[in-house]
């Protein structure tokens, strides 16, 4: 059975991961027969209330709170060994944008949180695919840009893809139903909610992007 | 389009609403053509460690942390009102359990948080059609089980089973993948989670429990 790690940044899509994104995730592995090895870094996120939408000023732990999307089966990205996994997915939600890397608040600047970083290096030199989700395509942008240059989906806000080119990646347009795949670098992204008008429809780009990344399996 | 009431409890399987139940509810309801209207109660949880499984002592607020699975976009229960929904969905979690209701702590003696017993009440009252998912059956048991006997799914589990039958209700053994349909009482039911092995045997109960429910409207 093919495993698939789901890099997680937390729960929620103001401060992790976007929730339907993640679990849709998981259900289009599990429905395409793969099994998901859900994974997160075990860092600080900033809390906020999503009720509101405001910024809490207190501090909640990633990995923690990753593993209620995961329903605990979830391990630290850090233990992650690319030549366990087959490929590797990114959901989305501004935990991509602000935990597993600093695209957020530096864009093209920003740096990637290291052991995502490995992981998603290891990933790319073993020739594995690699699925971003959302806004998460910013993370890969970071970590492979300037080496390989890869062709990604971002939604449509020319600031940000803006800052997706600034890293050396080109962003492709792509409605949120649909899915873009970079053959030559084996990465496959949809932009979910960063144009989805609901979960259906994000749901439908998210089914292509996962069933796309397991035929990239070699 | 048909407006369907989703109570939350929370979010995450040990605290709170069941992350995955809740998603598929909202895909399922997405899918029909219908609205999701997300709704849950202002008051604390008991916070779960999701990593370790472990009480950490600390509280969270239910409509809060329910928040982020809803993106934001809930309300109040205490603010619903029965004749401005078509029907209404619990998924489970154990918040459907401890913080909807105390079937978790007391069994049939339990009783059902002020807000959202007087909900599930008047939309009984005015046949409307209540679906409950996983464990969330229980909080219907005490809600209406003396006054309408429902017959309702709770998994296999013999305890569990016997606290559903003391509320007067009945315990229906059904698969994960279908849900049973209480026709004289316009109740549906899946035991997702409580029988599941994976998210996609949740997810096929779910959907087939969510397409019985609008079925049911009048």
């Amino acid at each position: 059975m093919k495993k698939i790690g789901v890099v997680l940044s937390g729960c929620g899509v103001r401060d992790g991961s976007e929730i339907h994104e993640a679990v849709l995730t998981l259900l289009a592995i599990d429905n395409s027969g793969a099994k998901a090895v859900c994974l997160a870094p075990d860092i600080e996120l900033d809390e906020v209330n999503h009720l509101t939408m405001q910024d809490t000023g207190a501090k909640r732990n990633v990995l923690v709170e990753a593993a209620r999307i995961a329903r605990g089966d979830i391990a630290d990205v850090k233990t992650a060994k690319a030549e366990e996994l087959d490929a590797i997915v990114l959901p989305g939600g501004f935990g991509a944008a602000k935990n597993l890397c600093s695209f957020g608040f530096e864009g093209p600047k920003g740096s990637v949180q290291p052991d995502v970083l490995k992981l998603i290096r290891d990933m790319a030199a073993a020739k594995k695919p690699i699925c971003a989700i959302c806004i998460a395509p910013a993370v890969v942008a970071l970590a492979l840009g300037k080496e390989l240059a890869p062709k990604l989906t971002i939604g449509n806000d020319p600031g940000t893809a803006q800052g997706i080119n600034g890293t050396g990646s080109s962003n492709v347009e792509c409605p949120a139903t649909e899915c873009v795949i970079d053959r030559d670098n084996l990465i496959v992204s949809t932009p979910a909610y960063m144009l989805a008008g609901s979960i259906a429809e994000a749901g439908k780009g998210i089914e292509k992007a996962i069933k796309a990344t397991l035929e990239l399996i070699k």
